[in-house]
């Protein structure tokens, strides 16, 4: 029962000012509040509905940024990967590897992953049980690597559309893995949009508290000083002016719960 | 933004000594915390999943018991109707007619059950969208009542089992009417056990924390000094003696939503 | 392994003339195919989606049509039942009541319908697994009546669309009823338009194709000369002029299936 | 409207003598019934539910079986491939090459495998609307080729269930591919035995008729001598003596649709 922390930045990284900007900002707000901080950005957007959707700075130039932020805010990073060969070189900049949801049941990704001796947090995908993680979380196991965090980010509900199962969250708990709840792509409608995806920021405060009172080990935020501005998941993204007001409500909700 | 509500009873009415030791103790739990109580009981189950399921006391013999925990405890009384024919005679007895999830669309039961002028707490069917409940409010509101309750009880998610979108709660808010969330209904398990319903007990107290958490008018949570023994509903029944602490949790979600 | 048989008329009543043009052209193209014909059509739609949407001539002058229908053209009529006290007399005027699919699970009116000893027609509720129909026989059959037809009209798929599960049509047929694939209203968009449904006319060729050489007793399906001028479910009516080629496909496919 | 195909083999190559078995089985049976057979095996399992799950006999040696295959039998060749790195070896080898469903939206993977040249299939995501694969076919034929077939396998319907949507069979035929049924994926339980997937091999039957009678370029099934034996895939494998009744079966509702 930790006090939960946050996992937060851009959805994908813009430049190190940018990634600076956030890290500075969202690191104050959650020593403000007594809340661990873990930056997260993506170097590479691999799976975007489109191929005219916009990838990112790529692996390099990526890895450079994140171990500068790293370095200068004190704080653990995450980033994605997205092939076993990825694993080993990402791991040298970052403290988290985090495996997407599409390729939850990779098994030479999740090896590879493990492997590294990084934290490892696989976002379920959104065609899997809650209760089928335990074979994701051994096949890590596998590798000696027991640092493994599990991220529910949504279900398939029919086309189009997400929905936030929050029994998940006590089922995935139940594999003494820390659970974080992803309410930035949950309210995802993928491919709402024909060659995008859309998204319903509204839902992100009420979905998070609604995980923090169930309980959680943390909360995946994205957030952008200009959503309408990110170059991916603009419609599902918090506005960076509102997070501390949402921080302030979903540290309160989680000392109730694990008063 | 009213404190919340709790609705509680057995799910199906087993006798009047019955009905006043939940109503008693209920009340009770509910005073020393502040909140408002309103008893719940059926007096038919019209809809069991099997032929053989017991379905309650009968329409007279039921009112009459509900009239009379109305007068001793002073507490509003909730039950539901389920054929045009009996709405009148049920609100005399009743503060509080419920339509069931099934025939939240039948036309002529809500238009009887509006006519009474009684509160009038529908079921968002299993079927239908939260957006989509507009469309019933309109049809209470042209008998020229307007003290409609709305109440989520899970969508329908494949077969044999429900999902609680917490977004549905604010977004059937918008109709301006209070909305509950049943966290019992919530964690059926429809035919789940072949001839009758099952249930998810265990995860009553935490989507009931989590629709607290979003915000809600009330939760609705049947209950049992002894659930196994339950002709109706038993296996996703909070124990009486759980429901003090559980009630102590939700009260203090509600407090920091509401603040 | 009895061939096919075809259940087809207008979803509402009109008219006397508009009921014997459609049961004569019907009955004509197939009587032209060897095919069963039974003519359809509701005196009530009791479970509109809005307020505003046509109900129908109501019951004892949609009554009398049927029974002018049946007089005349020779064919079995079928119609539904919206609550117990309708049964008796509505058996008076057709040959096969139907048990709409929200009101599948309601024990009076499956016991007051199979009492008439008509012929049953239920359709599965949106909410309902195939394999959960056999409790549903067995409310009827305990009247004493076995003469029961099982509708498969789609399953809730995430908000505002059904699917049709081809599965369900031989695990419901293990009952040893006959089963039939409901194409007009397994391409409803519940809710779709808002205060209507919406309907996606386009496919019940496809998927009436796909039942028929899944195998079953029979289509439902509804028609009109001009479906646009329909009073409900327009949208995923048949042109009637399109019939005639549908059902030499649905025939020849049914003739391969039973071979 | 091309008469419709057989994609079959085993789930995984196993041997070269056990691969030969089965592609000299299958192309006499389509040989006698003019159906132009395409033989399927894959040389790893990449996504196994557990770790312990076996993956299959390696790319080099898997690649050698299906060349010979190939050489000996004069079929075209199909196998899947689960990075970019992959594409260019396996192509030499066979010719089409296959994206596995969780993959269907990894922008990398498709790009290799396009620029091969191979005729691509593409399998839709479990996840994934079927009026979004027009955005895959676009990051394939931005290579150039513009070789595609798309694949329905089913779609997420609540947890451990699939559903085949029928309706998607059309939708991806406007895109001018042609759109196999996978009838042997659809009927997998994902996650459905706990460590493994379980599988309903009573449907495939009637899902491939549903599928024929709608119109399809062709259907997958896979198949073994020995379905309890295959060490992946067996519960929804269709025993090898049966296919020649099921072959007879789809081609005469084949026959009767493209009439």
């Amino acid at each position: 029962t930790l006090p939960f922390s946050l996992i937060s930045g851009p959805c994908q990284l813009e430049s190190l000012e940018h990634a600076r900007m956030l890290a500075g900002t969202l690191s104050e707000l959650c020593a403000a509040r007594g809340i661990p901080y873990v930056f997260k950005a993506s170097y590479d957007k691999a799976n975007r509905s489109s191929l005219s959707g916009k990838r990112g700075l790529g692996m390099e130039a990526g890895l450079d940024i994140l171990a500068a932020i790293r370095e200068e805010f004190g704080c653990p990073v995450l980033t994605d990967v997205h092939e076993p060969g990825q694993c080993a070189r990402a791991a040298q900049a970052v403290d988290i590897l985090q495996i997407p949801a599409f390729l939850c049941r990779q098994t030479d990704l999740l090896l590879a992953a493990g492997e590294t001796g990084a934290v490892i947090n696989v976002k379920k995908g959104q065609f899997l049980a809650p209760w089928d993680v335990p074979n994701i979380v051994d096949k890590i196991k596998s590798t000696g690597n027991g640092k493994i965090l599990l991220t529910e980010r949504g279900a398939s509900f029919g086309y189009n559309m997400l929905v936030s199962d929050m029994r998940a969250l006590p089922i995935m708990a139940q594999t003494g893995c820390p659970v974080i709840f992803d309410a930035t792509h949950s309210v995802q409608l993928p491919g709402g949009l024909g060659s995008s995806t859309g998204g319903q920021r509204e839902f992100v405060p009420p979905l998070a508290r609604a995980a923090v009172a169930v309980g959680v080990g943390g909360v995946f935020i994205e957030t952008h000083e200009e959503p309408a501005r990110s170059p991916s998941d603009g419609p599902n993204m918090v506005p960076l002016a509102e997070m501390g007001a949402l921080l302030d409500q979903l540290k309160a909700l989680d000392d109730v719960v694990k008063a």
